[in-house]
């Protein structure tokens, strides 16, 4: 649903202002919603006479942002009081999904400001309530108590999951969803490992009934011997050799502040917000120009947008496996607490976060981003200088950064979205993927045994990793000196030389060299771009910003590791939906409503 | 001159043999020479009675490591102590390169085993002694007086300096080289931001003569002002908001122990050697496999074996700008000491390397490795597990990893160059560039002037950085599980869907998906790997080592970043010395003799 990367091309004035420290106890524009803003958001939700229908559950819950120039135009103290505070709301009754602006500005006098049916295809994420009680429909479900007879297992042996079933052409009206189940019997407590492989249910996951039911053969169950990750329970090396403690000391203590959700750290000012789908927010980055003694703007606001993990096994009981992890069960409400000195250093600290339940209430989630200046014993610069009068001279800076970090954990996976703030200026969003493989079951013992594809690897007896991918994309709002923007790509061109004089002196003996290809993007289509087409600088430039010499003034953009594009037919299902995923870069003009 | 990666694929049986701890006296096999070693070969040379020409000056001096298998024996200790310890020396005299063999295990009776003239193409490193030298030649020359005295300039003012000329088609017998000079006054200690553009010498380094001669044109020489790189000269932000500082404490100590040139750490053991080309070898890394309690081989040798740095200006001044910065000036004679608590963090050791002058003396380089334990704060593995029976588990293994880290200063630049060891088994090359652009003097003070290619950025007023690529190339010997192993390319293939049904179960939705296709490379050729041409793993592997299910055992060759090629024509004199550089993984069986 989110292009992953939005610039703002031109549509407001460049404000060159510096951002004022808040220190008043008026949120911020971009503050999260608070306890009390979510619980006045629920009462008006509820008492809206237009929505008749119960039960109301409550989906996403989130600030509505105000207008960009507005918040820029805050910074200004004297218009602080004046921006309204609004939540957007999607919630589901009568089976069909609301949406809902409501004005929580006097959270003693809320109200809806607008409200209207969702009519297009696509629907709200799972609420936690609803997953849980779909994944206990099984229990009572005679068919599915025959399949775990003849199985030999026991209603206790099992646990079942909702899983997102995609979308294959089909535009359903009933929210439906696929449950899948395993052994958690056998004293692991990897809850993946042992699937109930062959069984799959279609359950309305709203009306809470099972669609069809489908036990279409059974497979060997994985052992649970050796598949627990517990440190008191995993094998060599993980219970083996431990590498010596280390902790990070600050003699002099934090280098950075939090007040409310600004943070300020060495030359950088942002905002760090926590939102149900997007999870960490960060808005209004800005880096302070010493020279000029300005704050000048980067990045407006930043977020992992989306996280589509298809995977690559056809059959019937995997095809549909092809998530949407942001969109389908929400990266913020997927975030875990996170746990001091092994999550994050010791020289950390936390932030709390905010979702709503099904029933609309703020549930508390605590630790759920923490913040920590990172000694890496990387270095950020250096140079020896072994020539010349003032020779020997060896200069250092130790490389520290500033990192904020979240945890999702959606099911089997554990993703760590790190944002780590540079003092040269530049900012690296680093994902690292953890957790648990989501296995398969096998008859196979042995890989001689396989005579046709898997679709993944046999990794333990009786299981198979099955091939997939994850595309992780950030909707980046990049405001570099202002809003009016440019996106350039430099695109390097080899030239051939045949023997003829270059510009000036002597023939050359080279027969060739590269030069670079400057282009800037006018238009949509040229703002996509295949990062492995062909070697280019991709820039962020305010045209009307140049340095001394005229250069124009700008961020870069780099791609540090894989840059894959999706593999999956254009006109397959999955990739319809996420269609975004042929290429790495999208750059698109500011439209609020295209968030 | 080295293959990129260089893989054994079967020439020797595997020794699945625990390697032994040394205390004794007596060197590990590939200990570098000692300075009694070292000063034993230079009298040894120095002796020889074929080599009668005078002066005879030293370029090259390193172990001969012993063969492999002899190698891999001695970690029986009752074989230690008849391994020979002998040298290879490259030297020049009466205009010849001449290669020794010196046995120097008895350091009181040494002895040339080999000697004989080098008489293919191409020619030694530099030695420090002769830049020096020859970058003082033209003081005295009365041409290059006059060039200056055009120009207003005292000889005061002017520090030169050598630069490889590269190789042009032409076998030359002479060692010549380019000398080119900078404006060294002005209290900037910024050696290389205002050259003197324009003129060029060509000289016999060897003989210390003036070849050629060359004052093309006078160029606007960049001004020093905001050209200094040190902390208190500096503008913004370098000497403004510093992080606030922060020390690695380790209240157990260190958790790696250094036993002459052997490291252990958690489940790592491995040789650092210093060689005066490569700078850090690292020998023998084996992983403990605690499940079996034996130690496994992984990597039997690995060191940077080449930095190419071609510049992409065809002009008379730039066009030969193709270092070779191993082969020409010395990863090892270029390393830089490292400065504690900067260089590297608090909690580091430190090793020092010898290598030889130009009159074969041994020379200390102090602190010239360091070796630390690294706690960025990452995540080694995690995962919340929120279902189940034993949930809710939050089990959290913080990263800890091992790094041994070189700086080489070849110049202007700055590489950083870093052996990360993990606890999960895995070995990282990390290359960092820093240091100081190779730049260009020019008249044009604004980017509005320019008109034609000026093959770079005008980054400062008179100052071009010119285009340049940087291909930093790893010998990498692996050994896993032993020697016989052998190179698999896992290409992921796409696969359409034509309506058919899946192997089993229902018709499947899904029209594509992709598999992987497995690859035994089986000559050279397939050894060969652009990696940008399809998604693969790249693997290597013990086939006669197998897991309990069949799988092969094997290491998996990440690339992690950027994956260049070369744009140069192929018929390009510098790409056909470089030729390597146009694919990232070259994969060839072993041979001694094309370390």
């Amino acid at each position: 649903m989110y292009p992953p990367l939005v610039l703002v091309l031109a549509i407001f004035f460049a404000v060159a202002t510096a951002i004022a420290a808040l220190s008043s106890p008026l949120p911020h524009p971009l503050d999260p919603l608070s306890p009390t803003e979510l619980t006045a958001v629920r009462s008006t939700v509820l008492a809206f006479s237009l929505v008749a229908s119960r039960p109301i559950s409550f989906h996403y819950v989130g600030l509505d942002e105000p207008e960009k120039p507005d918040v820029l135009s805050h910074t200004n103290a004297a218009a602080a009081a004046i921006l309204p505070r609004r939540a957007f709301v999607i919630a589901r009754a009568g089976g069909l999904s609301h949406e809902f602006y409501v004005d929580v500005t006097n959270t003693s006098a809320p109200r809806v400001v607008s409200h209207g049916i969702h009519d297009g295809p696509g629907f709200p994420m799972f609420t936690t309530e609803e997953q849980v009680a779909a994944g206990q429909l099984s229990r009572e479900y005679p068919p599915f108590r025959e399949s775990l007879q003849r199985r030999g297992r026991a209603l206790t042996d099992v646990g079942c999951g909702v899983f997102s079933m995609g979308w294959f052409g089909k535009n359903e009206a009933r929210r439906l969803a696929k449950v899948q189940c395993f052994i958690v019997a056998g004293g692991t407590a990897n809850y993946y490992a042992r699937p109930l492989e062959g069984v799959t249910l279609l359950v309305d996951v709203e009306k809470l009934v099972i669609v069809a039911y489908r036990d279409r053969a059974a497979y060997s169950v994985p052992k649970a011997k050796g598949t627990d990750y517990r440190a008191g329970k995993a094998g060599p090396p993980f219970n083996g050799a431990v590498p010596a403690p280390g902790v990070v000391v600050q003699p002099e203590g934090k280098g950075f502040h939090i007040d409310g959700h600004i943070v300020r750290w060495a030359n950088w000012e942002f905002h760090v917000g926590f939102d149900m789908r997007a999870g960490t927010v960060i808005s209004m980055a800005s880096v302070h120009d010493a020279d000029a003694d300005l704050w000048r703007r980067v990045l407006y606001r930043g977020f992992a947008s989306e996280i589509f993990v298809p995977y690559m096994d056809p059959e019937e009981e995997w095809y549909f496996h092809t998530f949407m992890d942001a969109g389908e069960y929400g990266l913020g409400v997927s975030a875990v607490p996170l746990q001091p000195e092994a999550d994050c250093p010791a020289n950390a600290a936390y932030m709390d976060g905010y979702y709503v339940d099904a029933d609309g209430k703020p549930v508390k989630s605590e630790n759920i981003i923490c913040v920590f200046e990172r000694y890496a014993g990387d270095i950020a610069w250096r140079h020896t200088g072994v020539a010349g009068p003032i020779a020997p001279i060896t200069e250092v800076r130790p490389d520290v950064t500033l990192v904020v970090r979240m945890v999702v954990t959606v099911g089997n996976y554990d993703y760590t979205l790190d944002w780590e703030f540079k003092t040269v200026g530049s900012i690296k969003t680093v994902v690292s993927l953890s957790g648990i493989l989501e296995m398969k079951a096998t008859n196979y013992t042995h890989v001689d045994q396989i005579r046709d594809d898997i679709h993944g690897t046999l990794i333990a007896e009786n299981t198979v990793g099955v091939y997939h991918d994850h595309f992780i994309t950030y909707h980046l709002d990049l405001d570099i000196d202002g809003t009016k923007n440019s996106f350039i790509k430099n695109t390097i061109i080899p030239k051939r030389n045949t023997g003829v004089r270059a510009t000036s002196g002597a023939p050359t003996p080279r027969r060739s060299y590269w030069t670079v290809l400057y282009e800037v993007a006018e238009t949509e289509a040229e703002g996509q771009v295949n990062i492995n087409d062909a070697p280019a600088d991709l820039l962020f430039v305010n045209p009307s910003k140049k340095t001394k010499v005229g250069n124009e003034v700008g961020y870069r953009l780099i791609p540090a590791g894989a840059t894959a594009t999706s593999l999956l037919a254009n006109n397959d299902y999955p990739q319809r939906r996420a269609s975004y995923t042929k290429k790495q870069v999208w750059v698109t003009p500011y439209n609020k409503s295209e968030k």
